[in-house]
């Protein structure tokens, strides 16, 4: 489990862990006369020697004296990897070749990220960078980030908030494509890269990805085969929630994914096409669920095969569909089943994702009213909130309200 | 460094990991006839045996198949702890007695959070449960959280966000004591508890806290023991961020401590005694900060020796001081001096604290301008956020602005 981003303390040209702006001390010590030199030379001694047995060596040097058990870019041997080549890109456009090797390579260099290598996962959300048009908008984000970060507290993966606009023409859904690629090449550690949307949340914090199920796939999303070869419907999966394998299948399948976005010249054929080939999508604009519908079905043999179209379970659950007001507030199973979509007898979904409600525009689906959203997000989160609570000694009594008591000590075990 | 968070797996009488509402498969089967009871049978037997294929264990059973390296309770054994007392409680009004042996006890029945444990840093922050009165202050908490969560991840610490009122009474900065406290007794594999407030963040990101500075005391905030001892000043410590070791004393301590807050019968008379012994307190409440310089400053035999005032590093770094916008902006260090406050030539504090700008509410120190406030916030964070991006192939050019530019391959190190 990776504890300290190897990325960060890596030295390429490329990437460097930090931004350091100073004038150097030359300059400082040759502009002024000798008393303030000699004053400052002084001052400078003082506080250098003083420092030097109180702070701590920074990071990027070698601190072999280290008493850690985090794997530590600051133990394995500074060799030059791939990160020094100039011709290594983040972005969508700079093609990256050989990527297994290269990653394969940078694990060698990093033995102290060998352990656990194999499942590795990095999670990865984020939201826009301005605040948001909701009043209450932000609110939700914040809470649902905290989701998150229990959930992979509790799970041992790392996070990673995305608030940046990497690609300027790529907005929207298609914003995550540079931001997964780039977290792909920053973690090499990582074998996987977990995306999932801002307004989607864990509510079963014990439940844990079956990786092994996985273990032929590149990229898994919440569908069903038959809604996306013989229905060619458009929700016939999600891809607001996916894990795609850090590797160079991926980073090739992202490029032709990619490529029906607002930043390329075929964007608004790419919109026509998936609009025809897929008949229930109701808006013209080429969108990225559509685009990977369109891929497993359109170009089959090319990579149907690596790609794991799970319902198994609530790798993604439609908030609707998981009827959250009934579920979270009123204390009762609900047993739903039908076509392709068997359910089961789930006492907690895994995932719920709150599609359509769109928490920081507010510019919810008008299938829904705003208080379906908001207050069917209010009790999701509350239902996480308590699994992470109750081992701290509290809980909400009630679902609707933010309210927490101590749990009684005659409280019955789960 | 804990990946799992064990408190979670343990199956206590007082705290469990989640909330289980069902109504029993019997009263199902009952209430309704024949015909129906066959279908439903046959349906779940379907159910069933196909989830026992497909769907995983859920993890309070323990899994000895499961391939992980992380350190996992569904690994160790199952014995009977401190956490089936049903004497043992999380709040402020319940006292704890022999925290340290029960740690002591808990870490021997679980051997796989043995390696780290002298280290292990489980930080705490967390805002109000409501909707910020700020049009911006959930925005600003959103980038705070991340700013942290970034931090921790680099570091291998745990994080956890606490948004609920705990004890209806204690609001405010009276707040924190009891998440500290719930934090402690549900991570015994914590030896430290890492307080930092919704409004501070980590502007070195490669700085790593000295923790054998620390290791024969219980407590640490930033101060000066002048400040505090002869001055009497309210200014002479803060806290906002601190370091607090998981054991009995610190427990006995924050009795002590939150023994002056809003909960108490003695509230007013220690806004009383706290404003005529720090002669600078400006505000009638009793609070925090005060209480604590008091304690050290009034009670100094019985907690000193165990209080670390840290200033040799910016372990809480008032933004006002740190001139965040000539810092942050105009690239420049600055050498600071002054009295008993030694900064030191640090060309990025550790951590930069908004006190007096309140995002959240917006209520900043009328001291400040609105615009000093979110302008120095914008560039911190944008500051900090170029140390995280930088790995990732990206930086922010401009710190005032949000915008990013992919890092051209020319770019000089740092």
């Amino acid at each position: 489990m990776v504890s300290s981003d190897p990325s960060y303390h890596t030295v390429p040209t490329m990437a460097k862990s930090s931004t350091h702006f100073h004038r150097s001390k030359t300059s400082i010590f040759l502009s002024d006369g000798c008393l303030f030199l000699g004053g400052a030379f002084s001052a400078l001694l003082i506080v250098g020697v003083f420092f030097s047995f109180t702070t701590p060596i920074p990071s990027n040097i070698p601190n072999l004296g280290s008493v850690t058990t985090n794997p530590d870019l600051r133990l394995d041997p500074p060799d030059r990897t791939f990160y020094d080549d100039p011709e290594m890109g983040y972005t969508m456009e700079k093609k990256v070749h050989n990527w297994d090797k290269k990653r394969e390579e940078w694990l060698k260099h990093h033995p102290s990220f060998a352990a656990g290598a194999k499942e590795r996962i990095m999670t990865v959300t984020g939201s826009q960078p301005k605040p948001c048009k909701n009043p209450i908008g932000d609110h939700l984000l914040l809470r649902f980030f905290k989701n998150k970060v229990d959930y992979c507290r509790l799970h041992g993966y790392d996070i990673y908030y995305n608030n940046a606009l990497l690609h300027p023409k790529m907005f929207g859904y298609w914003a995550k494509y540079p931001v997964v690629k780039a977290a792909m090449l920053a973690h090499p550690e990582a074998e996987w890269i977990y995306w999932v949307d801002s307004d989607a949340l864990f509510t079963d914090m014990d439940f844990k990805l079956p990786l092994e199920r996985y273990k032929d796939h590149n990229l898994v999303v919440h569908g069903w085969p038959r809604l996306i070869h013989e229905k060619r419907s458009w929700t016939g999966l999600n891809a607001g929630v996916f894990l795609i394998r850090n590797c160079q299948w991926s980073l090739d399948f992202m490029d032709v994914w990619a490529s029906m976005g607002p930043q390329t010249p075929n964007y608004e054929k790419w919109g026509k096409t998936l609009r025809s080939t897929f008949k229930d999508k109701f808006f013209p604009e080429s969108d990225d669920q559509t685009g990977l519908a369109y891929l497993i079905a359109i170009e089959k043999d090319k990579w149907a095969d690596k790609i794991y179209l799970e319902s198994e379970y609530f790798f993604e659950g439609y908030w609707e569909e998981i009827k959250v007001s009934e579920r979270y507030g009123e204390l009762r199973e609900k047993f739903v089943r039908g076509g392709d979509e068997v359910v089961g007898r789930l006492k907690r979904p895994f995932i719920t994702h709150f599609t359509g409600c769109q928490p920081c525009s507010g510019d919810h689906n008008h299938m829904y009213s705003a208080d379906a959203c908001w207050n069917g997000m209010l009790r999701a989160l509350n239902f996480a909130d308590n699994q992470v609570l109750r081992p701290h000694g509290y809980m909400h009594p009630d679902l609707g309200d933010n309210g927490v008591t101590p749990i009684p000590s005659d409280y019955p075990p789960p």
